[in-house]
């Protein structure tokens, strides 16, 4: 199904099962949502849905939840989800901006994976690893705060290491050049997959306060 | 001159005006030997000086100390300096693990250049950038601990992140292909003309406390 297709994006968006479409309402009960008391790890931008569907399929003991602010891309992880039957994971399309009206403290892993660089300098408080998102992510870590960045962009991993470090992260592990690292149990993006084949080094970082 | 046509090294590096020859002596009194109350930096590892030479040129307002161990090294250094009038230099030709010997608290910031990366896990403590070092290194800043690390080793360049930011360090610049960057002023090492000259991409990270 390609996009242009889908007349009533929204619409179908609304019908699947993995959707919460009042994620406002949801706050500091999506522990509920999830009827058990596994970890939650929520990748913001999850785009067309590979990583985390993958992660929740072989992680069933992990709850996810996937933030997508299209709802173009979202639809295409919706459909992939559809076709599965998957217990730990659902999807919710907004801006990663409004994050803290949406969770409480109930996350224990963000997920970064390949997001936009917003490469313009003016442009460096809308980067999600930037200070101002570090910012929000403190009020909705249930524990330590725990971030795992993957990215081809430098510029944006030379960026986010010094906002991490700034603000007190330490680094927990790092590559960077991961898939000449020994990665079998690595889950790769629809990017890394495009941009790893062309040969150009994929940056990874976890970390922790 | 080639070193095995150097009958005498150690007579020949005493003999330069570069040379310190007793450091433990000096202590708590490299301001005097510099006479003037210029910053000191600080290279370890500094191997055949171009990197230390260079920079003692363009900033005479900065004393320079390179730190070597081999001194079928160091002669190589002390060679090209014999042939300049340099005011703002010496050497040192001693092991990095008797630092504390050497240095009181009198160093305004150490650059680590293409340090010997020791592979094996076992060695790790031996490692410039390990967290072993960088405690030696806290009794020998005057001020704010200030570190200048460049290598073309990935692994090593990873580690170091690790230990800088687990010991508490920031960081100020960092950059993952430093010869991608604008890097008019990079003054560069023996080792990173070689390797660069190949393509591979130089990691530099500038962290301080």
């Amino acid at each position: 199904m390609r996009l242009k297709k889908v007349k009533n994006a929204i619409d179908y968006i609304n019908k699947s099962k993995y959707f919460i479409s009042n994620p406002k309402e949801c706050k500091k009960r999506y522990q509920k949502i999830f009827n058990n008391q596994n970890p939650i790890h929520l990748e913001i931008g999850m785009g067309k849905g590979d990583f985390i569907i993958e992660n929740a399929l072989r992680n069933p003991n992990i709850n996810y939840i996937g933030f997508e602010k299209y709802d173009s891309v979202l639809i295409r992880a919706i459909e992939k989800a559809d076709a599965l039957d998957i217990k730990n994971l659902f999807f919710i399309n907004e801006d990663a901006n409004g994050i803290n009206d949406i969770f409480g403290k109930e996350i224990d892993l963000i997920y970064l994976n390949f997001s936009d660089p917003w490469p313009k300098k003016r442009h460096a408080k809308r980067r999600l690893s930037s200070i101002e998102f570090l910012k929000k992510y403190d009020e909705i870590f249930k524990n330590v705060p725990h971030i795992i960045m993957k990215t081809d962009n430098r510029s944006l991993f030379e960026f986010s290491l010094k906002e991490f470090t700034d603000y007190g992260y330490k680094i927990n592990t790092i590559s960077l050049d991961l898939h000449k690292d020994d990665i079998k149990d690595n889950i790769m993006t629809e990017y890394e997959i495009k941009f790893s084949s062309k040969g150009f080094p994929i940056y990874k970082v976890d970390i922790n306060k």
